[in-house]
């Protein structure tokens, strides 16, 4: 069985499977002892994210400790600030901090940058990765979306509103949709040069999707997401999935982009999502604290999604990134229920 | 025009206004100077909350300098906490603080309180209000959700996830549902007992009902509300408005309670909400950020969200509290938009 035929890659293009693939959103992550071990030889999160080795090493981990369907890239969504001209630090237990965050009005321009230079050692990551993966367990590459990628940009960090950034969409829509279109083709060209490299599947993560209403999303930010696919599309044709955190009154709006698969989280249902997206391939969406659930509850909610996902093909995944203190066993136990499922008695 | 005649009291009653009222969550907050300078009388924040004349004026400002159609009762939606045996506290610049939370398994068990009792200097702060008020403007009363309440009392304070709750819930449904239980009891006596008091109609905040999936909402959330709206029917017949930040697809779960009013973000349309709620008295939704937005596109906005909201009554509100450095001059556009609206040119 070559890479082709992995459960996966089928899913992504909408085939009918043997086995229902699952990965899992941050599965190089801290709730790994494993990762944990690699993490703590960098003192700082940026030399981690900058050395291939290590991010290769971590990458290659979920596949051979938990059995998941796929691999991807152990890097960072904000990788392409600094190369933008931000100062991007990563301080314990805070997150990102930019100091010279972008603000209306203060005359910077940015602009779209050489990510195969730039962003070399990304590139690096993924050839070694490529190296490290068994040959038919797909890699996927991936980016932030123009909003998301602003939201940090702008507000600076972290933030649970991020209300700088929403501020300035209704302050200056015209000057906020020029940030969205760079930041937009740095994303493609960044995303194209990881498929060169070696990806498999691209992913782009809008993580902060659901933090605008869906007529701004729709006048605003669909916009950036069509320029980034169209001229993604133009240098590669691997499957795409975007994935948007909070989409539950997104998904028709994000019917319109030409990606192959669409990705959420759990305060959609499974079933309302299938109905709105027809036949298209879905990615998610279960709520990460369900890991605290007995094994006999995981199995019961993960046949439920399972039976609601009918009507085109599913990649299992959380609906948003695993969290540190998630018990590997709970994260076993669903990886466990949904490859238990034989797809064909769903039906 | 007596109180009863009021714009906003007979919206909540579903019946036609002349004038469409208006609101604004969080009025009496940090964004207004006057508030700033009596907060500033207070080292600490939860003796401003228990000194009722410090309540009634701020209290009293929002409809005196915005002319808002309404008065919301400034306290906070954490006050039963303490009564149910918490160390609550608020730290400057970091909200709150629960120095024992309760967790799954750790033995404690609430009781509910007499909140006529154990709360007394709410109960003064809303006589206060009513008799500092115009005798026609309406009072509103509020609470905390039993979700969101126990959101704070399991994570210990703020929280962007609020995991540990959720990890509760998923862990060990049975437990949990006896602290939302408690929680519901403690809601509708402490209501009920605001009612009382001299106010004209009653919120609950569910601010984290968004959290949860439509599934896990219905199955564990719901019959705690019902529990609540059901022991407080008994004792009040006032106007009860439920407020669901991230509501977007919990509207339909919503629907089966016992309340006149839905409140909501603005992460789903009003048309889809009407459309989803028929003719019941809905209350929102602008995104508080569009207080940044030229009063020109402001207007436009109002008019666009007052149209969709054409079947049944309207109160006017943000879909959030209103932030910090929201600019006056934006809410004053806003508040002076909804009111230029003629109400039978809707329909």
């Amino acid at each position: 069985m070559g890479m082709n035929d992995s459960p996966f890659l089928k899913a992504c293009r909408g085939e009918s499977v043997d086995r229902i693939p699952v990965w899992i959103l941050r599965q190089a992550g801290r709730f790994l002892p494993q990762y944990r071990e690699v993490r703590s030889r960098f003192p700082d999160f940026l030399e981690f994210v900058r050395n291939p080795q290590a991010c290769a090493e971590v990458t290659c981990q979920p596949p051979a400790l938990l059995g998941v369907d796929a691999a991807i890239l152990f890097s960072d969504i904000l990788t392409v600030l600094p190369p933008l001209g931000f100062d991007l630090a990563f301080r314990e237990g805070e997150g990102p901090r930019i100091s010279n965050p972008l603000r209306s009005g203060d005359g910077r321009n940015l602009t779209a940058f050489d990510p195969v230079q730039e962003l070399s050692y990304v590139m690096d990551a993924v050839r070694a990765c490529r190296q490290a993966l068994p040959a038919d367990l797909p890699l996927i590459g991936f980016a932030g979306a123009p909003w998301t990628v602003a939201c940090y940009a702008v507000d600076g960090g972290g933030s649970k509103e991020f209300s700088r950034t929403r501020a300035w969409l209704y302050s200056d829509p015209t000057g906020f949709a020029k940030v969205l279109a760079t930041l937009a083709d740095t994303t493609a060209d960044y995303l194209a040069a990881q498929a060169e490299a070696g990806c498999q599947v691209l992913q782009v993560f809008e993580s902060w999707g659901g933090l605008l209403s869906p007529t701004d999303y729709r006048r605003m930010v669909i916009p950036a997401m069509e320029r980034l696919l169209s001229r993604l599309r133009e240098k590669t044709d691997l499957p795409v999935i975007v994935y948007c955190n909070g989409a539950s009154t997104l998904m028709r709006e994000l019917l319109v982009l030409d990606c192959q698969v669409l990705a959420f989280d759990w305060r959609i249902e499974m079933e309302d999502a299938r109905a709105i997206a027809g036949s298209r391939p879905l990615q998610g969406n279960f709520d990460p604290c369900l890991l605290h659930a007995s094994p006999d509850d995981i199995g019961r909610r993960v046949r439920e999604v399972a039976t609601q996902s009918v009507g085109g093909a599913w990649i299992a995944n959380l609906g948003h990134g695993i969290q540190p203190d998630a018990p590997v066993a709970g994260l076993k136990a669903l990886i466990d229920a949904v490859h238990e499922i034989d797809p064909r008695t769903l039906a």
